[in-house]
């Protein structure tokens, strides 16, 4: 059934002849498998084909409005919410501010909240979302949706995401970082031809979300991509003593750079919004620090492309919004250490993606995961069992 | 038919009925594609099945033995051939020391004689090569087979490799650098069921061959895994002055470690062979700086750990074999500066390939191209149009 279905995923009609032609199906098996599909909604008649003769046939086309799902993206200080359809079309969108630190059930039930008011504004019923696909800012173990020891979120390590969803929405959830998913939604939305492809986000931390050979790579237990806890190698252009041991977040996120910016009196709070309030304002002292912070994540950016050799290399977050400094620095850096035949044709860009690039990522991840063949197998097997169950009862009844 | 092939690669055999039912196929699309899996020598009849009445159903099984593949893995300093069947069986091998900087018609001219005599002493017809694969010591663009400025290959920079064999076998040609098929033997051959691997080669160079999401990522332009011309960070166990920026090749390949002991007096000629002469006989010199070098290699391989998470690293090469220093080394380094939660479960392990793991992760590359859904469809289309083309002939004649 999900193999049938991915022939019509390009949008284009089919009559079942097409299909048992193309596929070598049975003629009765191709119907009972579109009949599924039309059953799941995913699948709707479509007006009528040229007949050669006879009854003319009736065309089946994939129906991307048939059903919804819901992207979240939530931050350190943030939550935004998107209602789309399965064509990644956004219906609408949400956003507010919240902090991830007051717990998962207090931050989750805003999720909850939120996701269903969006439903109500549309007249969408429950039974109509597909699937919840939710980006956390810290490391989750991809497979059970669970928060691993993530350091910006406390009460949240191990909290089962997935379960909590189970009662309200009667669909899969997957739970992922929030970098992996910005790096999903930056393809999806600008980039879909690149299968080698590094998104890294500087924020509040630093981290990356890496697809290569076409694929997300999470890596043995979802921490693939954690560019924040490595040691940069000293380059040329730093100044820092040579038994300085810190991690690339400590050098280069947002509170660390504003925390010089305090030291000197520049701004009062140690945080990102105030490092890019003095950017976005012209302040030479900040663009410097940022410029020297984009060197250092450059650094370790230079062992990732001589390791992984991708084509992009996309920058994200409010401090690469915020000018051309971190990229410059970024730049410089990559370009003058890796690999030669690595930088070649290496792309260093900003991202594209607004405010909501993660909530749509989120969308993405569930969408590709709803209209995979074995889940679409899954749910023909599930709708399957239930009418069996209901055709058999008042035979059970009548013997 | 491709599809339908992979069923049969598991090796349980099966009967038309059978096939009929599990893929939802007509039964006359199943015996037009059995047939051709039977002419390419894919699947055989094999006994017949209990028969639930009339005439027993016969039984189609894959045939391992049907064709072979050559596998051929070429350093600096040697050639490796090896004849194997589908199912990976070595079934004759040969090696000889060549010097790759001969250049390619030398070179691979001996591969070529090698593989013929293998072929000849097996009682094997060229037509029943399904394929070659062929490990390089250098960077190689793998979609078109070609080296690419590969430092220890002089007169090799863009020669068309599969080009050359093209009149001699009528099969495809594979190409790739020598650690990525290690990679892909030692998978095969010891870790089946593991995903995020990452194989190390140290000998007179260090490289790096990544299977991640259980694929083998080569990046964009097939540079990936060049973990040797990476500047490794300054880890606490070094000396090394601040302003060093020698890559880690040179730092931690068998010639640099070897050139220390030259200048020491210990060896005469600054080669791998030498260093390992000594670590076989228990130098304690040589044996330090060996760990030393596998510091090195470590700092680097802590900033792969964190960004791919792989659960194995496997260290290979003729040092490594030659004691546990140099993977002490790594191993106190790697779990000193990576992120825990990334080498938490991670196991760092010395390769079991023996000296021809590369010529038979050759094979396993050429084998998993040549047994896959596309090139067995493409392969039935080729015979199919053979078959018309004669079916047409008498036709033609006779009007």
């Amino acid at each position: 059934v999900g193999e049938l279905f991915q022939l019509f995923r390009d949008g284009r009609p089919r009559t079942k002849a097409e299909l048992a032609e193309v596929t070598g199906l049975a003629r009765s098996t191709i119907s009972l498998r579109t009949d599924a599909l039309v059953g799941l909604g995913l699948l709707r008649r479509a007006g009528e084909a040229i007949s050669s003769g006879g009854r003319p046939p009736s065309m089946l086309v994939f129906d991307p409005s048939a059903r919804v799902v819901i992207g979240c993206d939530l931050g350190a200080e943030h939550g935004r919410v998107v209602l789309a359809d399965l064509g990644a079309r956004i219906l609408a969108m949400s956003e507010s501010a919240l902090e991830i630190a007051s717990g998962p059930r207090s931050v989750l039930g805003w999720v909850q909240s939120t996701a269903l008011s969006l439903l109500g504004e549309q007249g969408i019923p429950v039974e109509r979302v597909a699937g919840i696909g939710i980006g956390l800012p810290g490391p989750v173990e991809h497979a059970t949706g669970r928060p691993i020891k993530p350091p910006l979120m406390p009460g949240w390590d191990g909290f089962d995401v997935v379960r909590y969803f189970e009662g309200v929405f009667p669909a899969p959830v997957l739970v992922d970082n929030d970098v992996n998913l910005l790096a999903l939604g930056e393809r999806a939305g600008a980039l879909p031809a690149v299968s080698d492809l590094v998104f890294v986000k500087v924020s509040t931390g630093v981290g990356a979300g890496i697809i290569s050979g076409g694929v997300l790579q999470r890596g043995a237990q979802g921490a693939a991509g954690d560019i924040g806890h490595v040691i940069p190698p000293r380059s040329a252009g730093t100044e820092r003593p040579a038994d300085d041991e810190r991690d690339l977040e400590a050098l280069s996120s947002g509170p660390a750079v504003a925390e010089v910016l305090r030291a000197e009196g520049l701004v009062d709070d140690a945080t990102t919004g105030e490092l890019v309030r003095l950017l976005v304002a012209g302040n030479r002292r900040a663009a410097a620090l940022t410029r020297q912070a984009g060197r250092e994540i450059g650094a370790v950016l230079s062992t990732v492309v001589s390791v992984l050799n991708p084509s992009v290399i996309v920058v994200g977050g409010s401090i690469a919004r915020a000018g051309e400094d971190l990229l410059a620095g970024i730049r410089e850096v990559v370009y003058r250490r890796s690999v030669p035949l690595a930088t070649q044709r290496l792309q260093i860009l900003p991202s594209i993606g607004g405010e909501f690039a993660g909530a749509l990522g989120a969308a993405t991840m569930i969408i590709e995961r709803v209209l995979s063949e074995s889940s679409v197998d899954e749910s023909a097997a599930a709708v399957g069992a239930r009418e069996v169950a209901v055709d058999r009862q008042p035979a059970a009844v009548g013997r």
